[in-house]
């Protein structure tokens, strides 16, 4: 990544249907690792060297040729990252309606992210109260979400993280009943049948690799995992392989992947719920927060170390 | 394996409730390899080494002391590996109502290999016209009938094998639409994109490992991979590991193992139809019949190796 200063001119070219928009918080997700390689065939298209990466933002409308945006509107939606877009394409953004949540929240519990949590969990993973559910890399962006969620819908739940300060957060602040540190855990299926001995019934899998190898040898029959997008990052340079997938059948285990861009019908339903669960204090959001521009090359690459706690943002500008 | 000789009392204790049956057709399956070892937890316990090995059979009753049966029904269902067998649990047996098909076939096309193939392919691989199916190990006891469900279903079919006869038996006696030898292909990523330009819409899977991994590369967007019992066989002892996982994702694929004895309220539907299509002319089946249970051992142990050319039968006596 590179960082570049210039001067553009602030105007939207009549009749061009676009908007001007100045960015306000910018998000770093890891699916956006997947556009920097030459995936083929993938859902999304690579990212062109040297040009502007586009990511999730909010942002805020300075002028517009788009009869759905006017001038102080605030947006979320498919952005640059610079200080200022000209969004050719606006009728991917959502206009914010209201400003009862930090702004930023809408790259985070109320965007892609939480959407993600949303749609995988009630969609693809079929969950029952009282069932056993497991969550990886469970205090990140779409993981808290999950655990949150399940807490709620009457199962138990365990999350894994990489450090112990996100584990004191996950039982003390996120409400799971039991996380641990599988960076502490010589034998990560031993650290499952001590948390569940009566195996997971929902894996929310956030990771793949050594992690997902185990949870097969503790699933339950008929058992869901779903499987989420950090996977695709993982995999494709992890060397070890899946060797347990035989539990498949000796537990008639359904392994779903799943995009939560097939599922945008929900997206109303979401946000009305997790907006009134946030409200009534049901839920709660932890975000890392980075400041300014030239931090955000940086804080992407600490997601795929784990350097950040909650939700990676960048605030561009606070308003 | 051992072969024993000694004498017996072809007697059944009053008040046992047991029955009395002479061993006609015996059943060599693949998930019988997983009763050789000690899987902790798993589906079905065990064999204990120095008794007889228990499988699916075809046999005749001699002397019944329990209601649903007398000395002269034939009988399907699990027996011993023996030439009679005392069954302590007759409710398991299913009796064989018409003998207008081969006995033969209660093991194979009408038994649960049959079943494994058409609760596999209706019930896991949510089949719809038009659709592009894979199989492996497609001329096999359950492969050969996935294909030809799937062909009359209205999908384009394509199977692997591991000779150029079971190849020529897939292309010219059982329908598939293509098919192809896997042991002759360098690349098996590049033999699933020549029969499948456009992607594979539903892999029935009989073999796991690399075959598998291979397929995850070429699935189309919301495929569904039915994982059938061979693959724990496989697996267990496969240092390779599935790597692709990740296209799970990318692509919106199910991954779902089964056991046929989840769908057993389906099996007389299965009966119906697949008798139908058979006396129709619909169907054909392949068995591998070994005479004697003498050749009973290696029979089963050329299973691992595909020495059997479709449905490997033990005939122990033919009435």
């Amino acid at each position: 990544m590179e960082f570049k200063v210039g001067k553009i001119r602030l105007k939207v070219p009549e009749g061009s249907g676009a908007v001007l928009v100045k960015n306000l918080y910018l998000s770093c997700d890891p699916y956006m690792r997947g556009r920097m390689r030459e995936y083929y065939n993938s859902y999304i298209p690579p990212f062109v060297p040297g040009s502007v990466i586009e990511g999730f933002g909010v942002a805020k409308v300075l002028a517009s040729d788009h009869p759905s945006f006017k001038s102080g509107d605030f947006v979320s939606g498919l952005t640059g990252w610079e200080e200022y877009s000209l969004i050719q394409k606006p009728d991917q953004l959502r206009k914010i309606q209201s400003e009862d949540l930090p702004l930023s929240y809408h790259v985070g519990l109320l965007g892609m992210p939480g959407f993600t949590a949303f749609a995988g969990f009630y969609e693809v993973c079929s969950p029952k109260q009282g069932e056993y559910v497991f969550v990886s890399a469970a205090s990140g962006a779409v993981g808290q979400l999950v655990g949150q969620l399940a807490k709620l819908h009457g199962c138990y739940v365990v999350g894994s993280a990489g450090t112990n300060q996100k584990v004191d957060l996950l039982k003390n602040k996120l409400g799971f009943d039991e996380a641990f540190n599988y960076k502490e855990e010589p034998d990560l299926d031993a650290a499952l049948k001590r948390c569940f001995p009566e195996g997971i019934d929902i894996y929310f899998d956030n990771v793949g690799g050594a992690m997902l190898d185990a949870v097969l040898l503790n699933m339950r029959p008929h058992g869901r995992i779903a499987v989420c997008g950090m996977v695709s990052q993982h995999d494709i340079s992890d060397t070890i392989g899946i060797h347990n997938l035989f539990m498949t059948v000796m537990r008639r285990v359904r392994v779903q992947g799943f995009l939560q861009s097939d599922y945008l019908h929900l997206y109303p339903q979401f946000l009305d719920k997790v907006i009134d669960y946030y409200k009534q204090g049901e839920i709660v959001y932890i975000e890392d927060m980075n400041e300014g521009l030239e931090s955000a090359p940086s804080a992407f690459v600490g997601l795929f170390s784990g350097k950040n706690v909650g939700k990676q943002v960048i605030c561009v500008s606070p308003k």
